[in-house]
């Protein structure tokens, strides 16, 4: 089983506490394939300008990451700058250049057509309706989404979330979405928008899952250095979504581990600029990170009803 | 086993977008004492005017909660007035009436002086080490403090950490004091300023724990109306505190299950103004909530290897 995503890929310019890169391959589509492809095979539909540098292509080139749906027109690539605060909790856009992206139409070519399993990334939600509708036999269709597009395509949103199984969102966004304050509220205010389980993604504090019945929570794992928080809410996506596929059945054990190598893949992202900290994980480092979130929440409660007078 | 608590007690009329209320019982060694003594004996020693109310002190009054240190003075008692913001995670102090609290100077009588398990909740560091210079034999200190002493007593706070062995602190807190953006990077800060162990209170995302060589993190129950946030760290440090001594011994096991009960107590808070939510806490709802964190943090790995391509 594959996953075809649909989504962003850009050249950003990104300055944090920890420096500055200019022009480094982002968008929402690269990180989430480059955390998938560990666990499945994933086709990516994006376009590029002709100006793509030719090293940004070869670090998406690999045995389990199909281009084929890589548009390349005339013009230059869509560009993207941020600066993060000293807390890197919070992140103001510096410019953000559409460019060839501004007339993107995706057009998935029969082979993606017949996909089952599509992730809709980060992009303006009618291009998603767009995708949606091209697909012949959608079964496992998850999403992400923005505050931008909540607050000027909310109707087109509320659309989209009708035809999706799965969304992933940030904390703010939650918020925002619904206007329920605490967290677990507006998870669930989602659930009545259509989507059977939503995923919140809480950066430094991890990523909860709530589903019709199921209530799970996973941190973030620890790490020493955070040098760049961009793109770790779509190699959330890329682990979870990536996970979940491999393990080929929505139940509540395989939601759980998904969520878990969500996180464990953030948090290669974050550990240093753009995609080179995701390019560096391998396998072993995956399973021990995993190993440390079980580490890090595992407890007993044997004796728990001789605690209480 | 039981514990000492010397903190303040007060009358606290408090605005959150759930309601208000005028003059309830409230200050930290309250809200600590009423939520360790369902899991060990408590003496509590703190300061009130002759003014304070006889249902405020009926409320504290159980057979495992010793109030001969609770000293009546002459004079009107403690109060706070505090407003919350819209998603709660924010609060404007409105007025502070130290009153007789101001001339508080905290007497052990003779039974308290050799208690071994101590907990100085959030007041001044120079009462603090008033009453650590006053045991007899400390052996399990712990402590709180706010962002207040850490900027007005800096020096006074950083000489009691070098005689706790558990510092609990807020998030903010824990960065304020060290300069560390990043929490778990400020946790181990704080090891290095004396303490062997530091648990950050992290509000609705719950709370971790940071030893020499453990690091364990528990969700806040999701609570389904938050009406009221004040003293849900004092709760947290109450059931923290309160299940440690008596299950008796530290160690990476009772540590974890120690966090587990402060998420577990902090939740009946929050539940309802004052205390209380906090009162109503039932044996068999303490027991039902521990295993609900369990119940969202558990997860499975077993075919992990095999997830990966």
């Amino acid at each position: 089983m594959a996953i075809a995503v649909v989504g962003s890929l850009g050249l950003d310019t990104i300055e944090t506490p920890a420096g500055r890169v200019e022009e480094v391959l982002g968008g929402s589509a690269a990180y989430f394939s480059l955390a998938a492809r560990h666990f499945s095979p994933v086709s990516l539909v994006a376009v590029v300008g002709s100006d793509f540098p030719d090293a940004a292509r070869r670090a998406l080139e690999h045995p389990d990451l199909d281009l084929t749906g890589l548009e390349v027109q005339e013009g230059r690539t869509f560009r993207w700058e941020g600066v993060y605060s000293r807390d890197m909790n919070t992140r103001e856009t510096r410019r953000t250049e559409l460019n060839v992206f501004e007339r993107f139409r995706p057009k998935l070519h029969d082979g993606i057509r017949s996909f089952r399993n599509v992730f809709l990334a980060n992009i303006d939600p009618v291009l998603q309706r767009e995708v949606l509708d091209q697909l012949t036999d959608p079964k496992l269709v998850l999403c992400d989404t923005m505050n931008y597009w909540i607050r000027s395509k909310r109707e087109d949103l509320l659309e989209i979330l009708k035809r999706v199984r799965i969304l992933l969102i940030n904390e703010e966004e939650a918020r925002e979405l619904t206007g329920e304050p605490l967290t677990h509220r507006a998870a669930r205010a989602i659930l009545s928008l259509g989507p059977e389980t939503v995923v919140i993604k809480q950066g430094e504090h991890g990523a909860f899952l709530q589903g019709r019945d199921l209530y799970f929570t996973a941190p973030a794992v620890p790490i020493e250095s955070v040098l760049d928080p961009t793109g770790a809410g779509d190699t959330f996506a890329g682990g979870f979504f990536g996970a979940l596929t491999r393990m080929g059945r929505l139940t509540d054990r395989t939601l759980r581990a998904a969520v878990v190598y969500g996180c464990v893949m953030a948090s290669f992202t974050v550990e240093d600029f753009g995609v080179e900290g995701l390019l560096r994980a391998k396998r072993a480092e995956i399973l021990r990170r995993a190993d440390s979130i079980m580490e890090m929440t595992r407890f007993r409660l044997d004796d728990t009803a001789r605690l209480l007078r």
